[in-house]
This record gives C-alpha cells, sequence and structure tokens, in this order.
C-alpha cells in the first residue's frame, strides 16, 4: 500500500529514475545509467531534444485526441514501444515477465533481449499480443538461426537484428561498480549452448575484444531465413539504411544503444532527419535513446519516426513497481504526448507532418 | 512603514521577487514560478532576451523622452500592460482589486484573468480605465458568450481570448507543492455555474484529458458577437497570425503562456519577428513572457510589438507590497525603459524602429 | 616592505583584482565591480575575448620585439594607455595623483575623468608627459567651454568627449553597497559651479532621469573651439564613428563604458571591426572594456585598433600599491603583450595585421 | 602488490591521472597540469573533440583489427607515440629512462625532450627501438648542431624541432606553485655547456624575454646537416605547414604545446584539417595536445592525422607506476582505439577515410 501511495507521488519519468534509484542497489543502478566511455552521448542524447523547438497550430479541433498507432498490422496504445534490455532480473525478482505484463497492460508491443533473464519462450507464454525478439547475431551462425526459430516458433512478430555493437567493450561506470551477473541471473536464452556462456562474467577492459564478422552477406540470409517481420537496430548512418532497406528488411532502429555503443555518435534526434530522408518512407522508422517526455516523442514523430522505443524509464518503473510501473511509465508518457498534440493543434498521429518540419 | 522601506531598497524586477519569495509560502510562490514539464521554455524566456545586443546612436536629442503610448485610442504611461493572471487572492488578501488599483496608478490597462479570483464585475468597479477581460473559450459557448456580456457591460475596453490552452495539463512544480486553490479563493466568473466549478480542485495529471473543439469557426463567431476590441492572445506561429487578421481581429498577442503552456515552444522574443513580419503592420502585435528589463521591452518594440505585458513581477509586487507594489514594479520597468531609450537615443516610441532593426 | 614583497606575488591582472578587492572596503570594490543592471555587457566584455582564436606565424625573427607606439607624435610603451575614472581618492588617498604618476613610470598616457577627485590643474602637475582630459558636455555649454580651456591650459594633448551617456541611470551593484562619495572625495573640477554640484549626493534610480540635449552639432561646435586633438569615447554604431569622423575629430574611442553604460550593447571587441571597416584608416581607433591579457591587446590590433586603454585593472593596481601598483599593472601587461607579439612571430605592432586577420 | 592492485582498477586515462595526482606533490601536479595565461586553450583541447562527433558503418568485417602503423619504415602498435616532455625525474625516480622503458614494452617511439632528466645518450642505450629527439633550437648555433649530433650518433631516428617556443614566458600555474627543478634534477642535455645552464632556476615573468632570431633559414641549414628523418613541432598555421615541406622536412606535428604555449591558439584538431589540406600527404602529420580517448586518435586520423603523440597521460602512468603504468596507458589507449575502430567499422588504420570526413 505504501507503494502504492508512492506511485501516485510520482508525476514524470524523472520522478520515476529517482525512485528507482533510492530503491536499487548501487551496482544495479550504476549499471542502469551507465553510458559508455565519457557518456558524451548519453548527456547529448537529452540535451539534443532540449535544443529543439515546436511551433504550435492554433483552433484546431483536438477534442478526440487519439495516439494509437497501427504498426505492421497492429494497433498500439501509442507509438511508444518497450525496448530490448538484458538481465531484467536485476532490476525486479519477476524481470522480463513483469515488463512483458506491463505491455500488456499498456496496449504495447515488448521487444525481448537476447540477453534476457528469462527465456524467450518464457516471455512468449505470459504475452497477450506479440512480442518482438532482439538478436545479437553471434558468430555461431547456426545458434543465430536457433534463436530466430525458437522466436518465431513462440510466437514473435518480428526479430530486431542490433547491428551496432560488433565489438564487446566495457563501461566505466559499471566496472566501477563491480558489476557482474548476480546470483540467479543469468543469459537464460543462452542456456542450450551451456552454462559457461549463460553465466559468463561480465565483459572487462583487458579482455581481448572479439569482434564480430557479421556483415551486409549475413543480413541477406537471416532475410531469406526469417519468415516474420525483420528490422536493424542501431543505425545512424543513412548509408547503412539505405543498404538496409535494400537488403528487404521491415523496419529501422535508428539508435545509439542508449548512449552505450560508441561514444561520441550523434544523439539518435539528430541522426534521424538524415536517415528518415534516405530511407523516404520506403519501411518505417523506429528511435530510441534519450526518450523523456512527451514533447520528444512528438519531435521524433515530427522528424520522420514511425514509432519511439523507451528502455531505462521503463527499467525505472520495474524497479519501482513490477508491471504496475511499467504501465504507469507508459501512461505518464502517453498522456504527456497526448497532451503535446493537443497544444501543438495536431489530434491524430498523421497531422504530424514531416512537410512541415512539424 | 518597515514594509515602506523594504520597497525602497527594491531596486529591480529580481528583487521584488526575491521579496515576495520570501513573503509567499511554499505552494504560493511554487505555483507563481512553475513552468510547465521541463520548464525549457520558461528558461529560454530569459536566455533569449540575455542572447540579443542592443546597438546605440549618440549625440541625439534626448532630453525628452517620452515612453507614452497610445493604444486603441487611450494613452498608456508606456508600452507596458498587465497580464491576466488568475487566482490572485493567493498573493494577496485584495488579490486583483489590489492590482487593478496598481493599473491605475500607473496609468496602464489591467487584463483581468477568466479564473480572477473576484468577478469581472467587482474589478471593473475598482478601475478608473477600463480593463480588459481574458477569456477562456469554454466547450459550453453560451457561457463563452455571456462572459464577454459580462466583461462588456462592465466597461471592459478589450477580449482577449487565449488560444494556447485547448487542453489542460498539469505543471509538476505545482504538483509537488501540493497546489490547490486554498480556502476563500475561488473563480468567481464561474460562480453561475455552480459552486462546482467555481471550486473545483485543481487539474492533475491523472484527470483525463477535456480538449477542446474550439475552431476558427468559434473565433469568427466570437468576433460577430464582440462589440468591444478582441485580441487572440497565445500565437507564436505566423499563419495563425495572418489566420486571426483574416478573422478581423483587434490585436495579436505573442505569448507562451510565461513558459506553462507547451514546453519547448520558443521564447517569444524569438517567435516575434516572423509573427511581425506576416501580420505587417495591420493590428498591433503585443507579447508577453520574459520581460524583466527595460531592456526586453525594448526589444520587443524593436523586433515588432507594440506594447508588452508583465506576469510575474507585478504578482511580486502585489505579494510585497498590494497596489503599491504593482505600481512600483510599473514604475522601475517603465523607468528602465526611459533609460533604454535615452542611451540607444530614440526619445519617442516611434523611433524605435524595427527596419534597422533597432 | 610587506606590500613590496606581496606586489612581487601578482602575476597577473587577475591577481591584481583579487588583491584589491581584499583591500578596498565593500562599498568602494562594489563600486568598481559594477556595470549596469544585469551585467550582460560586463560579463560578455570577457567572455567575447575568449572565444576569439589567435593563429601564429613560425620561424620568424622576433629577437626584437618593440611594443612601443607613437600616438599623435609622442612615443609610448605600448599601445595601452589609462583611461578616464573618476573618484580615484576612494582607491588610494593620492587617487589620480598617483595614477598619473603611474603613467610617468610606464611611459604611458594618463586621461583624467571630469570627475576625477583632483582638479585637471593638479593633476597636469604631476604628468611628466601629457594627459588627455575625458569631458562629459553639460547641459551648461558654457562650463563644458571652462572644462575645455582648463584642459588645454594645463597641458592636455587631447580632449575625449564621452558621448554613451546622455542620461544617468543607477548602478544596481552600488545601490546595493550603499554607495556614495566619502568625506574628502569630490568632483574636484566642479568647484567653480559650487559644492553643491561638486558634492552632490549619487544618482539613484528614483531620481528623475536629467537627460542631455548634446547632438552632432554640439560636437561640431567643440571641434571648432578645440584647438587640440579631439577623441569621442563610446562609439559602438559604426554610422556613429563615421559621423565623427565627418565632424573632424582626431580619433575614435569603441567603448561600452566597461559594462556600465547600457546593458546588452555588445562586447567592445565584437563590435570593433565593423568600426574599424567603417572608419578605414581615417583616423586612429582606440577601445577599451573588458582588456585582462596581452592577447587581448593583440586581439585588439588585429582587429582594428591602433591602441587600448585600461580602467579597472590599473585601478586595482592603485588601490594595492599606488603608483608603483599601476606601473606594475602596466608592464605585466606590456610583457604579456610582448610574449604574445614573439609567439606570434610578429615583431612590431605594425606587423600585426588587419588585413589576414590577424 | 599494493600498486599492481591499484593499477588494476585504473581504466581510464582519466584515472591515472586522478592517481598521479594523488601521488604526485602540490608542485610536481601543478607542473604538469599548468597551461599559459588563461588556460583557455587547455580546456579548448578537451572541448572541441567533445564537439566532434562520429558516425559508424555497420556490417562491416572487423574481426580482425589491426591498429599497426608503419612509420618511417617502422611498425608501431598502434599511432600513438610518447611526446618530448622535459624533467620526467621529477614524476619518477628513473624519469626517462623508465618511459622509454614503457615504449619498448609498448612497440611504440619514445622522442626524448632537450630538456629531459637524462642525456640524450642514456636515454637511447635503454631504448629497444630508436627513439627520436625533441631540439629547441638555440641562438648558439653550434651547441644545436652538437646536440642534432648527439641524437643521430645515439641512435635516434629523427629529430623534432620545436618550433612554437621562440620567446620564453611563464605559466602563473607553475609561479603559483613556486615551481624549480628539485635537488638532482637536472637539463642533462646541457651539461656540457656547464651547471649554470644545467641547473639554471626556472623562468619567471620579470625575466626579461629572450627572443630567439630562428627563421626558415635555420630551419633550411638545420635540414642540411641533418640526415636522420627531420619533424617540425608546433605548427597550427597551414601556411607554416606549407613552407616547413617546402624546407623538405619528413614530417609536421600540429601542436600547441599541450595548451602551454600561447593561449588563445585553437585546438589542434580544429587546426589539423587546413593544416591536412594545405600538406596533402606530401608528409605525415603528427598531433598532440588534449588526447584522451580511443576515440580522440580515431578522429585525429579522420581529420588527417597519420598518427598522435600523448603527453601528460603517459606521465601520469609513469608517475604511478614507472614503465609498467607508462604501457598500460598506452595499451588503455590502444584498446580503445580498437574499439572504435571496430564500432565505425574499419578493421584497418587505411580504412580511416578523411575524404568522406569518417
Amino acid at each position: 500500500v505504501a507503494g502504492q501511495i508512492q506511485i501516485d507521488r510520482l508525476y514524470t519519468l524523472a520522478d520515476f529514475e529517482a525512485a528507482a534509484n533510492q530503491q536499487l542497489n548501487f551496482m544495479a543502478s550504476e549499471y542502469l545509467k551507465a553510458g559508455i566511455a565519457g557518456e558524451v552521448t548519453l548527456r547529448e542524447n537529452r540535451a539534443a531534444f532540449e535544443r529543439l523547438r515546436l511551433l504550435p497550430r492554433l483552433f484546431e479541433d483536438v477534442s478526440a485526441i487519439d495516439t494509437r498507432l497501427t504498426l505492421f498490422g497492429r494497433e498500439h496504445a501509442s507509438p511508444i514501444l518497450l525496448a530490448p534490455v538484458g538481465y531484467q532480473k536485476i532490476f525486479h525478482p519477476e524481470g522480463e515477465l513483469a515488463s512483458v505484463e506491463g505491455g500488456n497492460l499498456s496496449n504495447t508491443t515488448f521487444i525481448s533481449a537476447t540477453f534476457a533473464s528469462f527465456t524467450i519462450e518464457d516471455i512468449c507464454l505470459r504475452a497477450k499480443r506479440p512480442a518482438w525478439f532482439q538478436i545479437y547475431v553471434q558468430n555461431d551462425r547456426g545458434f543465430t538461426q536457433e534463436l530466430i526459430n525458437r522466436g518465431v516458433t513462440s510466437g514473435c512478430e518480428a526479430i530486431c537484428i542490433t547491428a551496432d555493437t560488433p565489438v564487446n567493450g566495457p563501461r566505466e561506470r559499471e566496472l566501477r561498480a563491480g558489476f557482474h551477473l548476480p546470483p540467479g541471473v543469468e543469459r537464460a536464452n543462452l542456456r542450450s549452448l551451456g552454462s559457461t556462456l549463460a553465466n559468463a562474467p561480465h565483459r572487462n577492459i583487458y579482455t581481448p575484444i572479439r569482434a564480430a564478422n557479421v556483415t551486409w552477406k549475413d543480413l541477406e540470409w537471416i532475410r531469406s531465413i526469417c519468415k516474420v517481420k525483420l528490422l536493424v537496430k542501431g543505425i545512424l548512418n543513412p548509408k547503412d539504411a539505405v543498404r538496409a532497406v535494400e537488403c528487404d528488411v521491415d523496419g529501422i532502429i535508428v539508435s545509439n544503444h542508449g548512449g552505450r555503443g560508441l561514444d561520441t555518435v550523434p544523439a539518435t534526434i539528430d541522426a534521424l532527419p538524415a536517415v528518415a530522408e534516405a530511407v523516404s518512407d520506403r519501411v518505417p522508422i523506429l528511435m530510441d535513446s534519450g526518450i523523456r517526455r512527451g514533447t520528444d516523442v512528438y519531435q521524433a514523430l515530427a522528424n520522420g519516426a514511425t514509432a519511439v522505443l523507451i528502455g531505462r524509464p521503463y527499467l525505472h518503473g520495474l524497479a519501482v513497481a513490477g508491471a504496475a510501473g511499467v504501465a504507469r511509465v507508459m501512461e505518464i508518457l502517453r498522456t504527456e504526448l497526448e497532451m503535446t498534440m493537443g497544444l501543438m493543434g495536431r489530434a491524430r498521429l498523421s497531422d504530424i507532418s514531416t512537410q512541415t518540419g512539424l
């Protein structure tokens, strides 16, 4: 009951972040905060949104604001999805099972991570609407194929190939916090490869970098074996976006891995317009990294995105109140988007024009 | 007497703000400070003025500086009016009655809010010069018409339609301060609708958004029934300004609601030039949001405004010393404008050219 | 002797400022720090210099760096003069007499202020090289003429007409510090007008503004009666610069009164290039406001100035150690200029080209 | 052993800096931190890197990242060399001998300073791969020639002429810390000139500036007598770069002396592109000043550099753990570069294109 009272006084995603940081242990909160290296991109993800300006239109009929989005034929309560994040048991005992339940409650899509602490099968069992499955392409192509098959068999509607981490590197904030997988948290999807990989210690700077030899040919191969929707996640360069479209993907996710990939890459909202221009409406563009406000969601859409993903914010909700916390975070953000649309004079998502800039 | 001494040592509007914050309780001062959401626009309203530069002309005869403005046929001591702000009893027991008295003393126009804590009739009884009446268009058109009629009957010279809040949203700073209407403070103009609406609790994020279906057609209708001057308040977009002029309004108020409407919209001083160019002198343009210095007033005029409104600053004056405080704030700002005009080499308002930029 | 030791450990103008602030009483140090209003221009005067970049040339022969400047036929140790500042007795018992002695020691020109605490006659008696005399044109033209005559008779080589203060305004920092003329400090040059004016209390915001009716015609008249060099001080606008040259002045001083005149005017180093282009070498251009480093002096010269004035920095020297302090400040700045010239590969002032930007 | 543990927890160059500052006495740490004057350029060296953005390419084969560089026919583990810094005994008893050993361990080149605390002969004895020798051209040309001969005889592969300090000036941070050569630290290479010069007290602002008359003719002469590779260090101006190439040098080092030369010159990464365009691949360009991250090294290469030098960072390593500390710093930076290359999709240095910007 105390928790219930508390959640009523969390008015914004920033409030949830503060509450989560109080609740989590140091290692967990540092892991969630961490960006790569000097965290230039992490900060820039927020700063870029704060630099953008909205220019409203008045005297529009906004008596029936509608934030619903149909994506790949399925209705979402809003153009806001739940991004793939690994090891969610670190934040709440129910981990991804609570998050996918939050997605159910919020009428939106949950995207499971390869490094989820529950298997994709267990997660899909809890999903009332099809989840998506994020996959790190493994040097072992057989296992990549196995992962895709397991996702599809479990009912996933889409596969997201994360392309922005061909090499492994440490995040210093994690190193300083002594980050490790706590007892009971494992890479559940990797169990079939043996406990070694499922429970392998976290990477460290002095570990030799194990870099991938994954190329566009692999993406073509994945496309050929993937019978559900296929998206590529982690694109910032318009040339890569065009190439991905030419590989017949169904969607693109503009992302800098929440500032956790390569430092000093642009904020996604700054990278988005050029990608959108290059893609030119051939496939939907999603984006993540830095979304904390309804005005951010609006800006993403006005700059060419069809939808956005949030990551850390829903994990703050998860840490504070499990599935209900996830759902509350989603509702706050959706309501803020609704208010932004009303104040901008656009009652429907399709009224948000990238032609006029806004 | 102690208060009298104190006021003599308040040299700037910032001094009045500090003094008011000492005097007011936390809820009241937070309510007055509050911007919407992340308060990006609230900060930008000030930052934009600090970025602008003035370039003086020397050796002009400034022995007779004249800040007087004739607006809609009526003389004002300066191009500075008193903006509509609701619930003024929160700041001083006499509330709007003291503010309108401050307007009398300062020889300028007071604009009453729909959500004033006194009725428009009571306020107009105290006004030695005609007040203006700000109106939120209600979904109940009959009540809108009633409000207009009451204003005109009471002697108001102009009606200002606030157009920038078609939906209601919360301000987190208010939520955190537990803002509510204190006992004895009500929306006096709404009494005829019953005590429920007059005393309704303050909006909250979890209140379903009640969005307006007010459109340009409504503005045309208001124009047709409004026999006094009609202004639209809250314009930032040049296209809306043109459309409003085509609806035959008598003036436009460029405003972002003091940073309380939609976050991340531009500072008004940044939005003003494009609006002014679009309006092209067909009607007077007023502006508010962020004015704290005589140089700000000058910049507004040099960028196309005929006059400005101040809001928070005169409420600081009200909180500190009632009507006398309001008048002192107005006099400080007027004197600063006078000094700016002298140092710029422009003795009359008409010497402030938007042609040359300054 | 202790003072002597102290001065040896003051390595920069910033060190002198800190030492002076320790030594002076609050009222005096606040008076010296004060800019007008929000002190935007005061800060900008420094920030603008920090934004500018120097691009050196290497392998130039800089074995004989020469900072000497001949101005109006007279050699100066460096292109750095002592700006007019009033009431110097506030900072040191010997006031302007010590400062002019500092000019003697530094082989540079001291410019006396109208509001000096010693008469121009007393000051010129101490000057081993001709001083200049800064004059606020008075509404009483007869007294203006008397001042000019007294300056010329006393041996002044030039008259500087301050043009940027046609109206009087307060500086809030001074008001807050309760600034007033201490006993024994007077406007000595105004004694002939009676003790009232010589000792009049300091201006205050609620004093009605007494604005000047001084115009270009007055400047022409002054030119006609002034048989020594004539400069106009306070120009920021290129049009005013051209007009002044057309009035046959001998020089122009680009200044924003050290940020004490009108707030939000540009930093002088930002205003300088356009003025220099408009003047096009017809008369020497001096500038002040914000010079604290040898690189600043260099930038001023590279942007079109013939020489610079310093104000506050030499008063810090005066406060710390009288004439010796003034001389030390001048020597530090001259040495820093020498080092800058050496590192830039320009051994002579004439090598500093405005053609190449640097 | 305790030290060994400590070094394992230093994950970045910033960690080494903090650890070194704990270990060093105040005078030594201040000496190492010091930039010239207001330290504008010192700060800008970092700020400029943080402003730059990287734009990755995905799905490239990065399974075999190779950071090796062949420079002047010799393989380096990475394009990162050890910059010349004097008086290294201040930071560690073994001084330059430990640093050159760090170079051996890291398979990179150590550049000895003229003002090393060991002789070039002693240093070269410890070098397992040829060192380079940085030389301040002395007004005594005979001694310059002697230094070059000693370097070449000792086995140096290249001579670097530092060109950006034709005059001597103080750094205030050093003056305030009372910087002096501690007992046992001398300019070992200057012993042949007598102990006076080898142990001369540190320069001071009140020392008359002793400026060099070294010109391009001297560089031509040095070229004629120098039978090994010849580089000029300290170039920021593209015109100087072209002139140096015309003097037949073998390489250019873009540098602002780590912010210790002339204040307000550009960050080297900002100066680099114009120099690279002017040089147009005729000779390799090296750069230093501000490199702290693998992304910085990458940006330097993407903006036209063939390699970079680091200075302060390896001295932090030296202070913390001698040769092992130097090697660790080098390995961290090399690994960060490796990760950057992987995440950028460039497996070889030659894939880093200045044509595409990145």
